[in-house]
């Protein structure tokens, strides 16, 4: 109700939007940050003709599409899902680059902000990048009601304050009345024609307006009325009536014609050469940037580690550089994604920890979007454990239909970054600082949900599995323990979500059931933990799983020293292969 | 070098700190925000004597102490470890929060801070609640060099626009020439003479300063000198010397003293009544802050659903209200656990994820902090996905020694949150929205790395292995098998890290190896892959689980229509048993 008069000139006047197409390129789009005041949205939903009233009373009701908060996996008018607060703008800011700099349509982008949210620092992540890209074409309407859930914000009607924080941030700012219609309609017409900067609205309202028994008091956040209040309420806001509103239509324009695709070429790399896995990221998304015109790189001052410049250097207007802001980096990787790029994100893989809140809700948003992590685990060496990735997998494993890729060397990077551009939902591939040696062929296939047999005999006795670094340990244990003619098998689990579950059921057979997985990762959630879940669902009698895993907590050194200290280096293959002869 | 000034003059003239003594209470804190900067603390270490010339030549080095950031895992003088950049003022606020309302010592924190890390958004929840909270004893350095790792920072050297922001923010603002040291030494008296307003230092620095062929220049980020360059930039910074510096020491003064602890009086309820375990663990926290005086409780603008809001009613000088911020949550969490605090954090379950680098970073500072989580999983109801923590034991499990917890009443609740209090390094408690009946009696035990067998027979068939919500659906399927003559064992796991591998397997052999798990979370990381973990260190042959857990994407609706979409409520269980008969 603090944003229903906001809401109403925005539907009225300002929103250029074609609800019979609301995916149209060129539609504005509007982005409740405050996810919880779905309410008022989905309102203007009714009002528009886009849902009817019988839908509107479904609202939280199970198998509704009006839930508890704004979902996209079932209306479409919504492009991602919020709830979790202080991520609707860094979207929105994802958005905007994509209008200005991508797709090159008038449309605008608008935000409504709580203000308690304003308290996340994501929300000060996107007012610093809306600000540095100049983004014209947004606004941030923030909801300035005074009241968070359990009492007054931190800042309550302090306008002021929060004028002074966007004006710092560099942002345009109108202060104003968020219950005055002509003052609402002003400023919207005013956010409309800045040139170089984004604009925030901070409109003072009342939670609970237009009812005299709500309106400003604490401790009604979340609460329904009684029939008799509700009553009451309708009464004083003038009662039952059927408001039909015309929202203005955006121009039909597509978007800025793309350069011709050109046919990809990945790179490739000589067998038995040495290559890092993060400079094949690099490499590869150079190449299918060429390939592909809607391919996005966004990186968070890091791409000289990570190997997104090489993207930059080749495909300057189609990089965008976050900062030390991954917050900001996912946030505008699905507002970019969910309006039809093929973005690509990257920064250390530990550093993904960030943003995994909004990893998560980018699951919920049905997003397609692409991670990649560099500098995973303890082998990065001499920079300590701050930078060691070691919980990524488990963390990555967890998002509800994410692909899980960990290439150990450069050609089977390009392999999988290729497919990464094709794949759906949330794809993270989990890079390595140092050089590995080139064991696969230019062209070799690494379909996702595979797994490669590297060494095989009929003689084998135990098997192990490894990913990434480990499978160049593992390889070390092979030749080890072939010098003292044991036989093993090796298998390089690249795809560790979806995991190859028949590969390893066949191997677990054909070895007696003798496995040992290895991992740079602590013990829980990472490779042991899914190869563990997917031979549980094919039950075989004498399984004897030796997990290898990071247990202490590293600390700096040479790569060499550091996997041997965990535990995961070839001579501690070779022990817990003979710990199961 | 862009800061060896500002330390030089911190270290000599206005650092209260008595090296002999790292922990003492009113020492000066001194956080490297800025992690990778830590030669200049080592620097600073030598010069104060702390260290010698040959300890200072390990840095990087394997087993050294002087690690590539800096660790308090290995060295004393360091409170929190850094290197992944936006955390340190966080912590400092919390340090700070300590310091004024807590021990009430005139120790001041000085937090240095790098350009580039102020674009993360965890800084500028730190301006916030350091304004908020009038910390006057707390002064941020920001070194403003230019230049980050791959090139210049946002802001470069846009002085006023940093200022503008931190004032903007609250705070009491110098700028300076970061190498003028008589300026430097008059910013720092100003700092310290601040009542009611944290202070903000803007040192305009020259990344490489003192290096005619660094100084300024961009490429040099992480980048080691050559033996002749690094002759060179000795002569050139005065040839080899040894300085000796003698620190200030603070008064010896001790914290406030404290209330007598009273004895322990944990809350308990009726067996056989409802109460939410959110409720019980309010309750349990407030009995035990009246038991011991250094319990402290924060929460993320949510104490009415979490129930911290419990102990803010009781103990109102140690609550502290972080809003929507849940970066400086765990912040806070750390600062005042690192100093001494038995802190406890409170938010929903889902926005633990919000600050999982904060996590992972304070499990390698070795700090002991105590997280409770509530709304977890999709038996929240109505409110939807962004709200329902799917992934939150995954998360917490890929924690370094870390102890996962998860009651299903309000009896057990108490108990687990007593030995929390009593635990080191990170422990996470998830606790459940709705009322959930008492099954256990007040006082029962439940000791940590136990599980409870809550039915049991010796004509049991097969087992289900549950935790929280699920037990009680686990109970349904118990009676409606039973109804058939059809007896099962049912193992309530509330101890999911350490997770109890003796029961476990005892269990599976007493059942023929048949198990149901079944888990309101995603299938990954959760329950049932800590299951499947600690069964294979055990092997039994005959093993057969099938894993109950979320699968596809919940919407809103109740919590009986979720936990039945889902397949993990009692009726889905019975199917799974069945089976496996």
């Amino acid at each position: 109700m603090s944003a229903a008069d906001l809401m109403a000139v925005l539907l009225a006047k300002s929103l250029r939007y074609d609800w019979a197409d609301p995916h149209h390129a060129n539609n504005d789009r509007l982005v409740f940050s405050k996810g919880h005041a779905c309410p008022v949205l989905y309102a203007m939903y009714k009002a528009a003709g886009a849902i009817d009233d019988k839908e509107l009373l479904s609202l939280r009701k199970f198998d509704s599409r009006l839930q508890g908060h704004p979902n996209p996996h079932v209306l479409p008018y919504v492009d991602v899902a919020t709830g979790s607060l202080g991520q609707g703008l860094p979207i929105g800011v994802g958005m905007a680059i994509n209008g200005k700099f991508l797709d090159k349509l008038p449309y605008h982008v608008w935000v409504v902000l709580g203000d308690s949210e304003v308290a996340e620092g994501s929300i000060w992540e996107a007012f610093d990048k809306a600000s540095y890209y100049k983004l014209h074409n947004l606004t941030a309407i923030l909801d300035m009601n005074r009241l968070g859930q359990r009492g007054e914000t931190d800042l309550g009607w302090n306008s002021a304050a929060y004028a002074a924080r966007a004006r710092a941030f560099g942002w345009h700012v109108i202060e104003l009345d968020g219950h005055d219609l002509p003052a609402i309609d002003r400023a919207y017409a005013e956010a409309q024609q800045q040139k170089d900067k984004p604009t925030c609205l901070i409109a003072k309202t009342l939670k609970g307006s237009g009812v005299s028994f709500i309106a400003d008091k604490d401790g009604w956040h979340g609460k329904a009325l009684s029939a008799d209040q509700a009553k009451q309420a309708i009464a004083e806001l003038g009662g039952e009536r059927h408001i039909v509103v015309k929202t203005p239509t955006p121009d039909r324009r597509a978007p800025e014609a793309k350069a011709t695709a050109a046919l990809l070429k990945l790179p490739s790399y000589a067998l038995g050469g040495k290559e890092a896995t993060r400079k094949a990221y690099g490499d590869a998304l150079t190449a299918i940037g060429a390939a592909r015109p809607d391919v996005v790189a966004i990186d968070a001052e890091v791409s000289n580690s990570t190997h997104a410049d090489e993207f930059k250097k080749a495909h300057p207007d189609r990089f965008f550089e976050m900062f030390i802001a991954e917050q900001q980096l996912l946030g505008a990787a699905v507002g970019m994604g969910v309006l039809g790029k093929c973005a690509f994100a990257s920064t250390f893989a530990a550093f993904f920890t960030r943003a995994y809140d909004q990893i998560r809700m980018a699951a919920i948003s049905g997003a397609t979007i692409r991670l990649s992590g560099s500098h995973a685990g303890c082998s990065i060496g001499e920079d300590g454990p701050s930078q060691m990735a070691l919980e990524d997998l488990a963390m990555m494993r967890a998002v509800h239909e994410s692909t899980v890729l960990y290439p150990c060397d450069a050609n089977q990077t390009a392999a999988l970054v290729e497919q990464m551009a094709n794949l759906s939902g949330i794809s993270y591939l989990r890079t390595t600082r140092e050089k590995t040696p080139t064991i696969y062929g230019p062209g070799e296939k690494f379909p996702v949900g595979g797994a490669r047999v590297v060494k095989r005999s009929d003689k084998d006795r135990a098997a192990v599995i490894a990913a990434g670094i480990t499978v160049h340990e593992a390889l070390k244990a092979y030749e080890n323990l072939k010098a003292e003619g044991i036989a093993i098998r090796i298998i390089d689990a690249y795809s560790i979500k979806p995991i190859d579950a028949t590969t390893l059921s066949e191997t677990a057979k054909a070895v007696g059931g003798k496995l040992v997985t290895v991992e740079d990762h602590w013990p829980e959630g990472g490779l042991g933990d899914a190869v563990l879940a997917a031979l549980a669902t094919r039950p075989l009698d004498g399984l004897r799983v030796v997990k290898l895993a990071v247990r202490d907590m590293p600390g700096s050194g040479t790569p060499t020293e550091l996997l041997h200290a965990a535990g995961i280096d070839g001579e501690q293959i070779v022990q817990a292969v003979r710990s199961l002869l």
